[in-house]
C-alpha cells in the first residue's frame, strides 16, 4: 500500500491497471464492473451554465470534501485542466476519467485513489461531481457498495441537489433519479465469431440497456471487449438496476458467451484453432501494430488460451498479462512506457516489439 | 538416374520439381526457364479440322518418333485423355503440359523425360505437336539448345509443315515462323510491393512481350512469380529472340528487383520486416491456408530471406524447399502427397499443416 504513484508515472503503465487482473470472478468472460454516480451541489447552476468563479467554488467545495473523506489508503488529486495532453489521455486509457473531462481548459478535477486506483471522482465534468468504482471480474455488487459509501461520505459533507420527487438532479435528464450508472465491461469474442453479438444486442436494448465499445459511447468495440449499461435511471431504484445487470442480464451473457466458445470448439475446431493462430502469428512476427489490430489480436489468442488451444495456450503471456497489453498497447501507455513521444509510425513499431516481448518465453539460463 | 517414377507419383509430388531446384544461376530472382516449340505436321490439317482418325494418326506417328528420339534417359509417355483427372491436374501443376492439353477427351499424348521432367511434349494440343524443355534458374540458352536439340531429333523422322515465306506452320497465327515461345519466370516480389511491377509490365508490352502468372496466359500472377514471353514469332530468328530476353529484359528486370529489395531495405526496413514477419507468421500459425494466400506468404518469406530478415532467415525451409512449396500447395499436388482425396476445406487444412511442418525445425534429438 505504499505505492502512491501517480496513474500516469512509467511503473503504473507498466504495472497496468489494476482493474484488468486477472483470476477474477467469472474473469473468463467478465472484465470489469463499473459503478458511476452522477451528483450536483445544489446552490450551483449546472456546469452548462455555471460561471467561471461558479466553476472554481464547486471544485474547491468538492476537492476539500474529497479531502475529508477518506476514500483510500492514498489519493491522488489532479487538476485536470493543467496536465499536458498525454497525462489526460492516460487517464482516459485507464478508464479512470472520461474523455470529456480530458476535454476543454475550464477547471476540473480528478481524485483518484492509490494505488489500487479503484474509487475516482471527477468533478466539473458533466455533473458537478461523478464518483465512480472500477473492480475487476464479476464484481457489481462490491463495486456499487463501494461507489455508494465513497458516495455517503462525500455527501456527508456537501449539499447536494436532491428532489423528493424525482431523485437526484442531474444535468442530463437521462441521469435523473439515482444518477447511477453500472457496467459491465465482458469479453464475447466467441460471441463475436458466430455472429450472436448483435442477438445480444439487440436483446440489451429491449431492455433498456445500452451496449458500447471498450472506450464510451461511440468507440466501437475494440478487442470484442463489449460494455453493457443500464440507460434508465428515473424511477428505478439502484437494487433493481443491480439485481437486473448482477443477477439476469450479465449471468446470461456469461452463459451464452461459454456456450458459444464450447460450441465453436465442437463444431468448427479447426476453424477457431485457425483464427486464434493467426492472431497469435500475426502478434509474434509483425513488425508494425496498428492498436485495432493488435486488440483483436490479443482477443482472439485470450479465446485461444480459453479453449486451450495448442500454440496459444503456450504463450509466455497469462490472462491477466493480455488484458494488461490491450491497454498498454494504447497510444499514450505505450510512449509512457517507452518514456518518449513517438509518432504514430514509431507508436506502431514499438507495439509490436512490445508485444512481441510480452509473449515470448524469456531465453537463457 | 534409375528413379523413373511418373510425374504424378507420390515420391514425385513430395520431392517437387526439377525446374524449382534452389541454388540456380540467378536463382534468387530467376525460378525457371521455359522453350516451347510449336510444330505441325504437314499432310494432316490442324487439329480444330481432323477428324478423329487423322488424330489417332498424328498421335501414332509422333509417337513412334518420339519413342525413336532418345530424348532422355527414360521416358513417360501417357495417353492424357485416358488419365484421371487428379493426374492431369498434377501435370498442368508440374508445368509439364498445358491446361488446355488436359481438357477433353479427345486423342492427345505427352511425353516428358524422367527423372528430370526437363523435355516434354505435348501431341494434339493446339499443334500436333509441342516441344519445351523447362530448366532451373536463368538457363534460357541452355533451355533453349535443348529444345532445339529434341526439336532435331524429332524432326528427322518427322515430315513437319514449314513453307519457306513463313517458317513453321501453326494453328494460331501468333506461332507461325519459328514456333518459338521462350518463356522466364521470375520472382518479383520487392517490384510488386514497391508497385514497379506495373512499369515492368508496361515496358515489356511496349517490346511485345508478355507477362503472365504462375499459372499461364489468364492466371494473375500468384506468390509473385510472373512469366515474361516472347509474343511474336513471324520474321524474327530465334537467336534474336534468345537474345533480347537474355541478354536485354531479364538481366534488366533482374536488376530492377534486386535494386528493389535493396531499396526496401534501405528505405522501408521496418515495413519489410513487417510485411515477412506477418507472412512468416501466417504460415506457421494458420490452420486453414488457401492457395493463393501461401503463395503469397511463402513469397514474402522467401523474400524475407534474400533480405536476410531475422524471423525469415532462421526457418527450416530453404530457397529450394520454399519453390517446391509453392508447387506442393496447389490442390493436386497436395493430394498427392496425402494419398487421398480431398475436398476444398480438408486441403486447407493439410496445406496448412504441410507447410508448418517444412518451416519448422524438427525438434527433439
Amino acid at each position: 500500500m505504499s505505492d502512491t504513484r501517480a496513474p500516469w508515472s512509467v511503473e503504473s503503465a507498466r504495472r497496468g491497471a489494476g482493474w484488468l487482473l486477472g483470476g477474477a470472478i467469472d474473469g473468463d468472460v467478465v472484465v470489469s464492473c463499473r459503478v458511476r454516480l452522477a451528483r450536483n451541489l445544489s446552490g450551483f447552476p449546472f456546469l452548462s451554465r455555471a460561471t467561471l468563479d461558479q466553476r472554481l467554488e464547486v471544485m474547491d467545495a468538492v476537492r476539500a470534501q474529497i479531502a475529508r473523506a477518506s476514500l483510500g489508503p492514498a489519493l491522488l488529486w489532479a487538476n485536470i485542466h493543467e496536465l499536458p495532453s498525454l497525462e489526460r489521455t492516460l487517464l482516459v486509457e485507464r478508464h479512470l476519467m472520461s474523455k470529456e473531462l480530458a476535454k476543454g481548459d475550464l477547471p476540473r478535477g480528478l481524485a483518484v485513489t492509490l494505488p489500487d486506483e479503484r474509487v475516482s471522482v471527477m468533478v466539473n465534468e458533466e455533473d458537478h461531481l461523478r464518483v465512480q468504482c472500477l473492480l475487476p471480474g464479476m464484481a457489481l455488487p462490491q463495486a456499487w457498495a463501494m461507489a455508494s459509501e465513497a458516495d455517503d461520505r462525500l455527501e456527508d459533507g456537501l449539499d447536494i441537489a436532491y428532489s423528493s420527487r424525482y431523485g437526484y438532479l442531474t444535468a442530463c435528464p437521462t441521469n435523473v433519479g439515482t444518477g447511477v450508472r453500472m457496467s459491465v465491461m465482458l469479453h464475447l469474442p466467441a460471441l463475436r465469431l458466430s455472429a450472436e453479438i448483435e442477438k445480444v444486442k439487440r436483446a440489451a436494448s429491449d431492455m433498456g440497456l445500452s451496449v458500447r465499445g471498450f472506450y464510451g459511447e461511440n468507440s466501437e468495440a475494440s478487442g470484442d471487449l463489449f460494455q453493457i449499461s443500464n440507460q434508465r435511471t428515473l424511477g428505478r431504484p439502484e437494487s433493481m438496476i443491480l439485481a437486473e445487470l448482477h443477477e439476469q442480464i450479465v449471468p446470461t451473457v456469461i452463459a451464452y458467451e461459454r456456450a458459444a466458445r464450447r460450441n465453436l470448439l465442437d463444431k468448427q475446431p479447426r476453424l477457431v484453432e485457425d483464427q486464434c493462430g493467426r492472431a497469435l502469428g500475426l502478434l509474434l512476427h509483425a513488425r508494425l501494430l496498428t492498436p485495432e489490430e493488435t486488440m483483436g489480436a490479443i482477443s482472439m489468442v485470450r479465446l485461444g488460451r480459453a479453449l486451450n488451444i495448442a500454440d496459444c495456450a503456450g504463450i509466455a503471456a497469462d490472462d491477466a498479462t493480455l488484458l494488461q497489453l490491450m491497454l498498454q498497447v494504447q497510444p499514450a501507455h505505450l510512449q509512457r512506457i517507452a518514456e518518449r513521444q513517438m509518432d504514430q509510425q514509431q507508436r506502431r513499431e514499438y507495439r509490436a516489439d512490445l508485444v512481441r516481448q510480452r509473449l515470448t518465453p524469456a531465453t537463457g539460463a
